[in-house]
């Protein structure tokens, strides 16, 4: 088993104290780490070195919440009102197929891997391809196989959608980097029988978890009130699948009956603060949720929604959105910010006891940041430069388990020229069919 | 005189017409853009061609707000409400000298060249520093010494304030790229008088830019009414300073009343998103600011507020801040965030018929964007990937007046690392007197 011994660190552990080490090591064997301190390493022999000339070495950033297909889409549409059933979902009927969802998947992990995400929570279409390229790349993901009663491009009803789900969960059971997972769409998009269903499924599979979208719009909040007349929030409460471990993304629309009932029942959310501002949907209430004991994680959305999958792009957002709610600067400090990214992500993933912070006994997963910038200069405090500072640029290496997925800023495990390349000869396609749309709406 | 040809350039020319060439060029002669267009380029002997790989050339960005002295600062005092007086006014009463404001604007001005900002308007202590640092690094500015009661490092009085002003008009009449200009603080902080001798002294100066902080925070607004019982904009109006021209920067406690009498005084609005949504005070409201007429730029402010001073940085806030104002994803569309980045900047600091977009007689104030990352692709529109996926690490060249200051994300005329090793030396000594006054407080 290989020894690799990182020195000269300025190592951010995340760990319950934030112990810190300007001057630190991190030594990883195997996909463990094994020992890290402060001062002068341990001589190992036949240890691989990496010097990190006082860089900062910390856990890799989670994020909680993609569609990772979709990277083909990305800046389709934007700032148009109706573009969910003017574009996405027409698009999506037409165009998505499993080497869609693959190329984009692969161009989206070569941009998260470039940007320090070493796990996502990702829930879209053909989702076994999404699992394939997200082991390929060497990254560690939630696979979450969509199901949606809106005529998605891969089941024609739920019971095709469940054969899908159990294929995910056959082809990577046991997979030491691949979760699979089960994703109603929303709740008004798979209605309260299904999300009963999925309550029984979830039952009998405590090992696969559960991600949804929640109280994301307008539209959602009337639906659960034209139809069953009470948030959105209770609908899926009676459904059964509010339940320990559910991961909510969004989650904008709530009063503080639906935050205690989403206490209570230990449920999880990513909070997407671009894709939401971007939107002109609304503020989620972070503070009020963490307040709760909810653990909050941070989301990029899917790349059509929000455009960038790295979480240094959400990192003031989410901090501005507080601030702004609160009406002062001290609402989440950058410290919780960074905490959300990495140990408090990796709990609403139900992985904390495996990553999510620099510890040793826990997965080898983390990040390199180069602080040769001016722009990231004084630093008068890590967390501060982390959350308004530092760019996904700024990542020079990256490790999950142990292997290094990004090195002096190339990523080691997919082709990124042919990725590129694979991706772009889709996106003419779409550029066609966008132009047809518009056309027959005028 | 030299000429440049840059060939095989997307180039976004943001003139009235939004022309783009997807494969165009830019010819430069001296300081001046001299011709472009799209397809072959001319063949004109002995001039140096710059292949661009297709990558985007486009405008330079304009920073209509910022005090590039505190970089120093950048960071001290994170998430904590009461930080003005707490720590900013006794940090700079302590220890804002010359050379503090030197080494403070050249790290500025190095980030800014990285990032593509080739004009910046600025207003701070000891201006003539900055005016010079400006000057040396070659990119274009508007430097405003700045004048206020509250007992500030480089001066006791106005008397002594406007002895500062005199100096830095005398030492930049005429330069080529520098425009001293006039800077009383804000309202609260120069009072009704100082305001009108400030309004007066303009009349006899026509082409000195004033700038001043406007309506920014709840303490304005309770000066303005406890005092003189009206708006903040009122007083200024009163004091004879709203006029064509002025640069109010921030802008968020504004009544239509007061829309209303800026835009027939022709003043101009520099809104700084980041610094604002950090501090938790609000949102400017720049769409109806622009519809009722009134040119707005885009503004960094101090590295303090805002911590980075490109303006990529700044773009995903303006555009969720107009879209959650709003409450739909219309507003302030992409293409509009990109033209207040650039023309509609060159307009609020009065320059937009000599920069601001890429035309024939204008200045050679360009940038070349590099389009290499996985992040940015596909790209359907040009300014949506600008505004919501670019970074300012993607700038790989930057041209002012027909100089090259960036060449392949090198700054050409600052020595890097000099001035990192004199900004950082500097910040040392905060850090011990940031310990003490957090001592003495407790």
């Amino acid at each position: 088993m290989s020894t690799i011994l990182l020195t000269n660190a300025w190592v951010l552990t995340l760990d319950g104290a934030l112990t810190q080490h300007e001057t630190g090591w991190v030594q990883i064997d195997g996909d463990l780490i094994t020992a890290l301190g402060a001062g002068v390493p341990p001589v190992i022999a036949k240890a691989e070195i990496v010097d990190c000339g006082g860089d900062i070495v910390m856990p890799g950033m989670v994020n909680t919440h993609c569609h990772m297909g979709m990277s083909v889409f990305r800046g389709l549409g934007e700032d148009v009102d109706d573009r969910l059933y003017r574009y996405i979902l027409p698009l999506e009927r037409k165009f998505v197929t499993a080497e869609m969802v693959r190329a984009g998947s692969a161009l989206s992990a070569l941009e998260m891997i470039a940007g320090g995400v070493t796990t996502v929570a990702d829930m879209y279409y053909f989702e076994t391809e999404v699992g394939r390229v997200v082991a390929e790349a060497g990254m560690r993901g939630v696979v979450g196989q969509t199901l949606a009663d809106f005529a998605p491009p891969d089941h024609r009803d739920f019971d095709e959608g469940f054969a899908l789900v159990e294929a995910l969960v056959a082809e990577f059971a046991g997979h030491p980097l691949v979760t699979p997972s089960i994703a109603p769409h929303a709740p008004y998009s798979t209605g309260l029988a299904a999300m009963e269903r999925v309550a029984a499924w979830s039952a009998d599979h405590p090992d696969v978890p559960v991600q949804m979208h929640l109280a994301e719009s307008d539209l959602e909040v009337a639906w659960a009130r034209d139809n069953h007349g009470t948030s959105t929030v209770e609908v899926v409460r009676r459904a059964g699948l509010l339940k320990p471990g559910l991961i909510c993304a969004h989650c904008l629309h709530l009063d503080d009956v639906d935050i205690a009932h989403m206490a209570e029942a230990q449920v999880c959310v990513a909070t997407n603060p671009r894709s939401n501002g971007k939107a002109g949907r609304g503020i989620a209430p972070v503070e009020k949720l963490r307040q709760a004991g909810i653990p909050v994680g941070i989301g990029s959305d899917g790349p059509m929604s929000g455009n960038t999958l790295d979480l240094f792009s959400q990192f003031a957002p989410v901090s501005m959105f507080a601030k702004l709610l609160g009406k002062s600067r001290r609402p989440l400090p950058a410290v919780e910010v960074v905490r959300m990214a990495t140990i408090e992500g990796a709990r609403v993933l139900g992985m904390d006891r495996k990553i999510g912070s620099l510890e040793a006994g826990k997965q080898a997963d983390l990040i390199r940041i180069e602080l040769s910038a001016a722009r990231l200069h004084p630093i008068y405090d890590a967390y501060s430069m982390l959350v308004f500072a530092a760019l996904p640029t700024d990542v020079r290496d990256v490790m999950v388990a142990g292997r290094w997925l990004l090195r002096d800023r190339q990523v080691q495990t997919l082709d990124p020229k042919k990725t590129l390349r694979d991706a772009l000869q889709i996106a003419t396609a779409f550029k066609a069919e966008m132009a047809r749309i518009d056309q027959d709406s005028q």
